[in-house]
């Protein structure tokens, strides 16, 4: 699978196109609005066809450019079912698989950051939205965030997924780009090293971080695709 | 080769870092003064010995971090030979090359942006610093930057390396992380589709850019290798 990383550096949010490059079926992750124009500029040149605009979960912080992309390219948008979007094409859910070409795309709910988290995995690396981040993880004080479900679901990509795994988070606010599970195993700042649930609990408890700037305008945009109009 | 790269926010400068995964030797491709702890830091957890802090050009836009970064692991500094530079340890020029275990790295001299840049070549990839940039290149306005220099530069790459060759940018403004010869070749908006020099050089003669906010700074710091007290 070809992966190419794009940046929206007002929300600091990764997307990523995805493609199978014998057929040049594609599938794009966590898109920005304002940045919609420029991604479909990129998908044309790379001579891409859309199946697919995942979301890794419904975002907080900024809206996504699905809904317009959806209508331009004919893609059909995936989140998870926890969601209850309405105007999503595919509630997904654990274990759900999507091809491109020949190659699979599998959804694990990875809840914590919120309750409808979607780890999307391909072979070699995965997808991890706000659930895994580089030597972070994604916050849990809303969007019905939990930490022992974050925990769970840290621990479950460190014991399912093998080290050499590259993880590409939706995220990064020091300049990293990608990590491997074999790094946060030993270097994440709040499970690496195997911390147990209680130091966990107790930092997460005390991050005392404001609500993102966007969020009263983000998770409704969100729960409409960004389809604004609409 | 194992390819990290790095972002800085300020001056939206992408720092590389390579290694052998066989020796863990590493080198560090255009670091940034304000990032030295985030990089040794990353170094380290990355468990690598490094062996050569690479520039691509004499920045103008920011001060780099190779001079701290020599003194706490060792590595050598590597700039072209016109920089004059009398920090660094290896003056370099066209068709040296550089080992990390088994690996090669050769330098291409591409000048045109400044009289002193380097492209980096490994093996299916290229670090082309401010010369070719995604769907753009560099500026050739001041530090000795040169059209003519530019455009054949430009074509060289486009000639000599595989159009599949990945190559990743010192800085992108849009969010691009990476592109590939071939995508450059046709959609380069400065030279792609064959545009004739002509074209490039009343492009480039009427950019009317601002002189970077730091160049006063940058270019006397970039001569100290970024060691200021020194």
């Amino acid at each position: 699978m070809k992966i190419r990383q794009l940046f929206d550096y007002d929300t600091w949010t990764y997307t990523y196109i995805l493609w199978d490059e014998a057929t040049k079926e594609a599938a794009i992750i966590d898109t920005v609005l304002e940045q919609v124009e420029r991604d479909l500029q990129h998908i044309k040149e790379l001579g891409l066809t859309v199946k697919y605009l995942f979301e890794t979960h419904i975002h907080a912080d900024h809206i996504t450019g699905a809904g317009p992309i959806r209508k331009a390219t004919g893609g059909k948008i995936v989140v998870h079912k926890n969601s209850h979007s309405e105007c999503a094409d595919i509630l997904a859910d654990e274990g759900d698989e999507f091809k491109l070409g020949e190659q699979t795309i599998t959804c694990w709910h990875t809840p914590g950051h919120t309750n409808n988290d979607i780890t999307y995995v391909i072979e070699g690396a995965a997808f991890t939205g706000d659930t895994l981040m580089v030597r972070d993880c994604g916050r849990t004080d809303f969007q019905l965030g939990s930490n022992d479900a974050m925990y769970a679901s840290l621990q479950r990509l460190f014991n399912d997924l093998p080290e050499e795994t590259q993880i590409f988070p939706a995220h990064d606010y020091k300049g990293f780009t990608q990590t491997t599970i074999g790094e946060e195993k030993q270097f994440n700042i709040r499970v690496g090293n195997n911390r147990p649930y209680e130091d966990f609990e107790v930092i997460m408890n005390n991050l005392n971080l404001p609500n993102p700037r966007r969020i009263d305008i983000a998770v409704p945009g969100n729960l409409k695709c960004g389809d604004l109009e609409s």
